[in-house]
């Protein structure tokens, strides 16, 4: 929402005849107006007493990232990825993790004039969104704005950077049913996040493919909710599954723990793949088959998405990373 | 070291009989020049053909943070309290993370550059250093530095914010000797880091104000040296030391390991007190006795100390945290 001191945008438009988000890119400078559009909204601009907009708005060398906290691993192998491109093509990274300061943990008015102020190259929102008149307010502004693996459907309009999760669960499913497997259950993570509902698509696609129905129960992405559904399971299906695709590595080790507690061994008795490749992939026994996120490789894509023309969704390619927690049928 | 491109201060501070740190805090409008020397630098600089510099100049609103790497747990604690008072205090954070970047792990010139011409409001490297002649163009150009837990003595003139290292080691000293131990040993960090040095000191002034002497092996902040220095003490000395003071959580869990392979379990044949209170003192058993850093204090109190008139040195208070890994002899 513009502040009551901004030119009011919708006037010169209609004057100019032109949309509200073209007369805010000749503002700014961007370079996806044209020579002649660039000059019609400057004369109008003109006639009612602003400044002339500049022919190229100058960057200030900074790009802005918004994390949910600074606690995930996940967020932070993110960030990784895109302070290093940062780095390498010269710009400096503004960071602010936004977690609890406000009621939606999104940021304040004050921040948005903040990066419109120091003209920022634009905002990679990871793993959280802003409101739609935040996203008004920084298009206005000529500051365009990147989702890294969204927690639900990115707005329209509003490009997103994501694993491959279709693929990765392919790929999981597919190396269970090449191990023999027939009884493959799936836990999967919170209905309605992108990431969740992708992999269960891929899981389904897999084994529809093979000819085979699904058993699917939720473990909402974490360790106890996933051991107590998949406890649930054993207790209530006979013959048990002979493996698992757990849709995150914590699910995973839930579901570790219920087998433990039912006396089957992974991989003897079941096989077990998770989805992240995280630091407790490789902590627990047997260490995990799993999916590998490009996490780095995430960051340095939303980076050159936002400061390339943007496309509206990409895809990263995931990798099957097989350990010891599968095993032939 | 000044660029080609930038007025030669010296030059400017001879004729105008000041120091070069004076014309440089004029040039870049810093408040703590007086407005006689202020004036007397600007007719200096307009004789030789320079712009007259600000009365006060603006600041971006920005500050960096440089971190040695994103994977280190402490560096990220420290890197949250900074962002989080910068977000309260209405400052955005910049952050460089310079790991292997250049050979040293130093930013380079493209780096202080930006820094300036963005107007920083200030450094902080966390847990890292930046060159003399770094830190004297920054200081040409009126952005201040302070280094937050050092790992090497910091640069005369740079106030530092650290924890009281000293108190540390003799409150977790104290605690073995009031539960009754007289044989207890020590496991030092790094030689010439800070940090290591200020708590061999606390425990030795603890042990000597008990009259006890000192059992000294070196761990190098690590696990496995830890382990290792422990394993060669058990082999060598009759009776053990019935405690441990680990200088860090890191090295406790090597102290963990060398008792258990020697047949001691802790608390009943021996005790261990570590020093950090990470995410480790948790996840062992038994839990483990440590120091607590204030690390999100000492990120606030960088800041701080960036933004008001710095202190040569600042030492914020520990805690010792008794868990379940230390028990009277």
């Amino acid at each position: 929402m513009p502040s009551p001191q901004l030119p009011k945008l919708a006037v010169i438009a209609r004057e100019a005849g032109v949309s509200v988000a073209t007369v805010s890119k000749a503002i700014n400078g961007r370079a996806d107006v044209s020579p002649r559009t660039r000059r019609l909204v400057a004369e109008v601009l003109r006639r009612r007493g602003y400044p002339s907009p500049p022919a190229r708005r100058p960057r200030g060398g900074l790009v802005d990232i918004v994390l949910q906290g600074l606690d995930s691993p996940y967020a932070l192998a993110i960030f990784g990825g895109v302070e290093s491109a940062a780095w390498d093509a010269g710009l400096d990274l503004v960071v602010s993790a936004v977690l609890d300061r406000t009621r939606h943990g999104q940021p304040p008015t004050a921040w948005l004039e903040r990066v419109s102020a120091r003209d920022s190259a634009g905002v990679l929102l990871v793993r959280t969104s802003i409101t739609a008149p935040q996203r008004a307010w920084l298009a206005d502004h000529g500051v365009p704005v990147v989702i890294v693996d969204p927690r639900r459907p990115p707005p329209e309009g509003v490009p997103s950077v994501a694993s491959d999760n279709v693929g990765g669960a392919v790929a999981a499913t597919e190396h269970l049913i090449g191990l023999g497997h027939r009884r493959i259950a799936v836990v999967t993570g919170r209905e309605g996040v992108p990431c969740a509902d992708e992999r269960l698509a891929g899981h389904r696609s897999a084994m529809a493919a093979a000819g085979l129905s699904t058993v699917e129960v939720g473990g909402c992405f974490q360790t106890e909710p996933a051991r107590r559904a998949v406890a649930g399971l054993l207790a209530s299906t006979s013959p048990a599954p002979t493996a698992f695709f757990a849709c995150s590595d914590a699910m995973a080790l839930g579901v570790f723990q219920a087998l433990s507690a039912h006396g089957l061994r992974v991989p003897d008795d079941a096989s077990v793949v998770g989805f992240d490749d995280s630091v407790l992939a490789t902590s627990v026994t047997p260490q995990l088959t799993t999916v590998r996120q490009p996490w780095s490789a995430l960051g340095a894509a939303a980076l050159a998405c936002l400061l390339a023309p943007p496309r509206e969704r990409m895809s990263l390619p995931t990798e099957l990373v097989v350990r010891a927690s599968t095993a032939p049928r």
